[in-house]
């Protein structure tokens, strides 16, 4: 899926690098924001003025994952043809594409998460799904995209990566992640897999502090290692590092010592990454604003350390970035060497995607047309169509100890929906409104309860009489919804005791979010999971609820592990 | 502690059991609650009227631990003395006096918790903290006092126990809640220490499910049934059941059975506690509206199987548990021999309290009198001097590793307080202001964060040249203030990220809640645990962070253990 630089190639890259003054080179090294810039970014004049001034070589633009997808692809693509026809160099535009352009994008397809993509295990439909990716993407402007995940789900309590990865099995994720790559790669946009070292053991979350993986050397070389090991033989042209400590390779933290996220660590970044795993591709730090990497120490210090631990591009540091390294280069702490390394390899993967060839006008010959914001009928069905498929095959049945599943559409009549979490309110995540339009499509009274104080509403509603047929207790959390834990805590944590006052009633649970409901809920007979409140995943959910389309996914994480439940002490999950 | 009964006691026993009627025999077997009594509580009539169709023998009274206390002890006094007037078998008046009778008695005495008494670890204190808590409460007409915690917070993931119990160490436990219990018993309330089996080995709440005590027999002889076994044999008056599995003594659950709570098994209360320790007292359980019970069974099975089981006196079953419980001895389903032996105990522990001895008013021989609702000048002198000392003792200094404290206060002038929850909203914790209050009367300039959003607030604080002597991190979370967990999570998490964009602060944790805070927030150099917003705990408290006063508290949990924050997967704490 990658392929040599050409000669042009090589010399445009060489050329590239020989004609650019220090400041320039600084600019290839950071990503900015589109969000985050100072001015009316559709003016012209403002965004020349600003690139010559700060000569960035790449932009983030788009939604990011933890809130919902804006904007129209085309809006998009004109101001990235407007950036690129300004801008000296060809400029790398990245996005958050961890589920398809639509994740960023709003007209696009958003396909159901990468757990999703696990639970249906098919290679094909990993493929097709990044090269959907790539083909949106591209289309709307994106070159870049800060994808596939390849942390794994070790620690079920871990608060971040949840569904935004493929389980818990390295066999598994290698396989999916590496067929997502090469779709990605092959139609024209580089994947950024993330995060190096590896995310999923830790209970906290980076965002908010340095998190360790606390694999030992050969655990982790038969989990993360081999993932990622896998990725860089077949040609992945960018990898994440994370705000991710690894002490088997870093030392532990001694006492009063901090410890040593991957984004300031030469040996995991340089030693580990490059040197003994080959990596040749660009290394792109996560996000400096995260806690787990302002911890580090104070601003100059951070982005030094983040260079020289071997970081090619570093992510939305600010423009104070260009004095900052202008700095450290006039006092010698970051040498031209270590700049010009980053750079070629910045530049060469601007070339194997062959940003060199963008026309007068900043327009890409590679993107293939829109129409109306979207690609054109043929492919945008096909595109839809594999959103629809994987909605389709990941469906998981996690228990049925009672056969309470499928239901009977005959008896099915009137229904209970006890709420865990209301996210209609707050944040703008409406679908699970989306559940409750399934069951009302068939004809079924829908019952709600989404208050819990007093907590005896049900026993006062089954006093009165009322019975159902069947009692839905779904489960929903935005990411970041409840920062620092996936677990039902609060009011939803409230809602599981307000629905056991109920006696006549056999919950199913449905998890639109964590596969781990079962470690909170060990009462329930029944468990589906599906992931993600993605449109269509709702739409087979219910279906499947009701015996019109099969269960088709299979677990790709311990989703109920009998033995936990009698070993709370024991809350983190044991890799295979 | 615990004397035998006279042989008047012993004939009053038996003459009164004979004389009841099976529905008052019924009645002494459950606890009401009189918050939720269905009339005026104050009207004689209606009071009596009530009595004479639920003849109970028991109520709570009083704030619960979970909310604010309310309310004066003359008036709970004078309520009490109706109530026993009215009623023809004398009550007993229970109430969660867990720090002292102030806990649910706004004009009584409020000690800081059980923790702090552990972090002093002074076992003549101890015993104080017993005798005022029953001196005050008989005084507002208690005779019940559902405490001490005899629980160990073996997992620091545990929700609910945190500061409710005396640490980690079962010799601290034992030596402490022994004293406490004898403290409570010399002076005419009856102790019922909390919970059996015991709770703090799982991260669930046994509010919302059943929750399971999984260390090995061996284990937990060493550590719970040690403390257990301690108290029994000091004359331990009674004991609450939890809704907590005991796997090695109930077998474990296997695929699709329920756990069984101690609270429905015989196995756990019959043949362990009263036969195996020997138990003689009376055994509550807690409360039956909770998720941990009601998962059981439907209503009537509960109830029944809960008597059954060997449960003395039911915690709030309602008052349909007159009816449940005559139909189940109609039925056969329980025995009058099962009923008689409890209400044995029951009217024993009543004449051991001297009960019977009542006046004709209802009055109580043994409560001191009450002057403006609180005891006599010297002896409320005493009670609060008490509280005074223990507050003064219980302060730790958990991490110091800069030697940022003392602070010095010639040098400090300015200062910042990050304030990781905001509980000045919602539920009515006011006393967080009672830190800044400490901190403005010392002259201090105080800036206070607390919003997050945007989370570079402080960043921008610093940029504008504003520069801090010291900056402080109090966390507090009011019990259930976020249901199944004690970590700071949601706005919590957000503002531990937030305050790592500051550059130029070393930030102090002050925790007046879980004494865990640095398995979130690791990278503090700096931690004291002050374990609840006891008014003078929280003036000691700054008091100590200025060097007016020593650190004299030890830590009764492994609050700094190094290793965990290197190994995540493995949050649990081993016990000692």
């Amino acid at each position: 899926m990658r392929r040599p630089l050409t000669k042009d190639e090589q010399d445009w890259v060489e050329h590239t690098l020989q004609s650019m003054s220090v400041r320039e080179k600084i600019g290839q090294t950071m990503q900015d924001h589109a969000g985050r810039l100072p001015f009316k970014a559709t003016d012209e004049n403002e965004v020349r003025a600003y690139l010559e001034k700060y000569p960035v070589g790449s932009f983030f633009i788009g939604g990011e994952v933890i809130q919902k997808a804006a904007g129209k692809a085309g809006e998009y693509r004109e101001w990235v043809e407007l950036l690129q026809r300004v801008s000296k160099f060809p400029l790398l535009f990245s996005g958050d594409l961890e589920f398809g352009a639509g994740s960023a994008v709003k007209s696009l397809t958003a396909f159901p998460p990468l757990l999703a993509l696990a639970a249906a295990d098919d290679e094909a439909l990993a493929y097709e799904y990044g090269k959907y990716t790539a083909v949106e993407g591209r289309a709307a402007g994106f070159t870049w995209a800060l994808a596939p995940g390849t942390d794994l789900l070790l620690n079920w309590m871990n608060p971040v990566i949840t569904t935004r990865c493929l389980g818990d099995e390295p066999g598994r994720a290698q396989r999916l992640s590496a067929a997502v790559v090469r779709g990605m790669q092959d139609y024209g946009i580089a994947a950024c897999a993330k995060h190096f070292p590896g995310d999923g053991v830790d209970y906290r979350d980076q965002h908010i502090i340095t998190t360790i993986n606390s694999l030992p050397e050969q655990e982790w070389w038969s989990t993360y290692g081999k993932v990622s090991q896998h990725l860089i033989d077949q040609g992945l042209m960018s990898y994440m590092t994370g705000h991710i400590a690894l002490p088997w390779m870093e030392g532990a933290a001694a006492q009063g010592q901090k410890p040593v996220p991957a984004t300031v660590s030469r040996r995991i970044t340089t030693d580990l990454l490059r040197g003994r795993m080959g990596f040749e591709g660009v290394v792109l730090s996560d996000a400096l604003d995260m806690g787990g990497f302002l911890a580090w120490g104070d601003y100059e210090q951070r982005m030094v350390d983040c260079l020289n631990s071997g970081t090619d591009v570093l992510l939305w540091p600010g423009v104070r970035y260009f004095e900052t390294m202008e700095k450290a280069l006039a006092q010698g702490m970051v040498t031209m060497e270590r700049l010009d390394a980053s750079v070629r390899r910045i530049l060469a993967m601007k070339a194997e995607l062959s940003l060199q060839h963008l026309d007068a006008q900043g327009r890409d010959p590679l993107a293939v047309p829109l129409v109306d914001d979207t690609l054109k009928p043929e492919q945008d069905l096909q595109a839809r169509e594999l959103s629809r498929q994987l909605a389709e095959k990941c469906i998981t049945l996690v228990r049925n100890r009672a056969d309470i599943l499928p239901l009977d559409p005959q008896t099915t009549r009137r229904v209970l929906v006890i709420m865990l979490n209301k996210v209609t309110q707050g944040r703008v995540f409406e679908r699970m409104g989306l559940f409750v339009d399934q069951l009302q499509a068939r004809g079924l009274q829908v019952d709600i309860l989404d208050e819990f104080e007093p907590l005896n509403t049900l026993q006062k509603w089954e006093q009165s009489g009322i019975r159902w047929d069947a009692a839905f207790v779904p489960y929903f959390m935005p990411l970041h919804g409840m920062m620092n834990s996936a677990r039902p805590v609060g009011e939803a944590a409230k809602a599981i005791w307000a629905l056991q006052h109920a006696e006549t009633i056999r919950p199913i649970g449905v998890s639109f979010a964590t596969p781990f409901l079962l470690r909170d809920m060990p009462f329930l007979d029944t468990l589906v999971n599906a992931y993600s409140l993605h449109e269509e995943t709702v739409e087979f959910t219910v279906k499947a609820l009701f015996g019109e389309a099969p269960f088709l996914g299979h677990s790709p994480v311990d989703a109920d592990p009998e033995e936990d439940y009698l070993s709370p002490r024991r809350v983190q999950h044991v890799p295979h």
